[in-house]
């Protein structure tokens, strides 16, 4: 049977926070609920999506063609989620020109024309960290809104330009901290 | 010339922190700096690298060798962190017995006995986010300690199991909420 209605309790439980809290986000964006019934799923998925912007595409580019930019090209979850890769760029000519899941990788130096031509506004970076800044300068130039930014460098953008770094190289140091402050923990137990 | 002491302005303008954030954050670990000379490098390289446990060698898992897992077991700016990969573990078997970069790609079902015999405490999860759970629970039986996870999934673990996320689909999320928003304001400032 397919649910119709659900709770913001079922909600908060499923997502792990308090129904209190899902009711107070929720009815940030409006009135959605109706006490006592909660909220048609219907409805509310729809709601949400014009919020998230999930009804929309994304144009992204990628710009550096290593390991991690192989991996994010043939990741087929991105179209799911309102992305939809349509350049790639690389500095290395053994790179450029070849083609990946469609999409022909093209040189640095094309990253104005190619992101006017695709209306691009998104941009993820995962070129090694001395070449980030020189990348982001390019796209910012290039007229580039918003960066996901894999390089472990901090990028000095215009305050209009939204940076999100993913650090997974800082997530494994508190890691390692967390691990030796543990065992230090352990010892000082055992003294 | 080599830089034998440097400021918390120096420190702080190149880490983007202000010089009380420096000394306030330093300071918790006890006392490096000389008032008015600041730190001496090579002093507090050393004891930053024993707080981090950068003079460690952490020994990781790797479970998932899809993509993005190949990509981590290419990947050559572990060591420096002071990351070892020592294992990696698919459900495929057309990958499993595969070797890459050295190391032999291992049964799921190995894991308890692998992570035990190499001495892994800290395991890295770049499965699919459906398997990530039972995955994560695998891992858990084995004795890991810390876990970072790839997978767009939440991982339900005991306390003492420290569990970071990298989801940089969350994150691709947040920055297209952000161009959405950005178009209704420019919109709503056109009208």
């Amino acid at each position: 049977m397919k649910i119709r209605t659900i709770s913001s309790a079922e909600l908060g439980s499923r997502a792990n926070f308090s129904d209190a809290q899902v009711r107070k986000d929720l009815g940030y964006f409006g009135q959605f609920g109706v006490s006592g019934a909660g909220y048609n799923v219907d409805e509310l998925k729809g709601e949400l999506e014009t919020i998230l912007g999930k009804n929309k595409i994304f144009k992204v580019a990628i710009v550096g063609v290593g390991h991690l930019g192989n991996a994010l090209l043939a990741y087929t979850g991105f179209r799911k989620h309102g992305i939809e890769i349509v350049a790639a760029f690389d500095v290395d000519v053994r790179k450029i020109g070849r083609e990946i899941n469609g999409l022909t990788v093209r040189s640095i130096e094309e990253i104005s024309a190619e992101i006017a031509k695709k209306g691009v506004t998104l941009s993820i970076i995962t070129v090694p960290a001395a070449e980030a800044q020189e990348v982001a300068d390019s796209l910012v130039k290039a007229g580039i809104e918003a960066i996901l930014n894999f390089a472990p460098a901090y990028l000095d953008v215009p305050e209009r330009v939204k940076v999100k770094n993913v650090d997974f190289l800082r997530e494994l140091e508190t890691l390692s901290y967390f691990l030796v402050n543990k065992g230090e923990e352990q010892e000082q137990q055992v003294k």
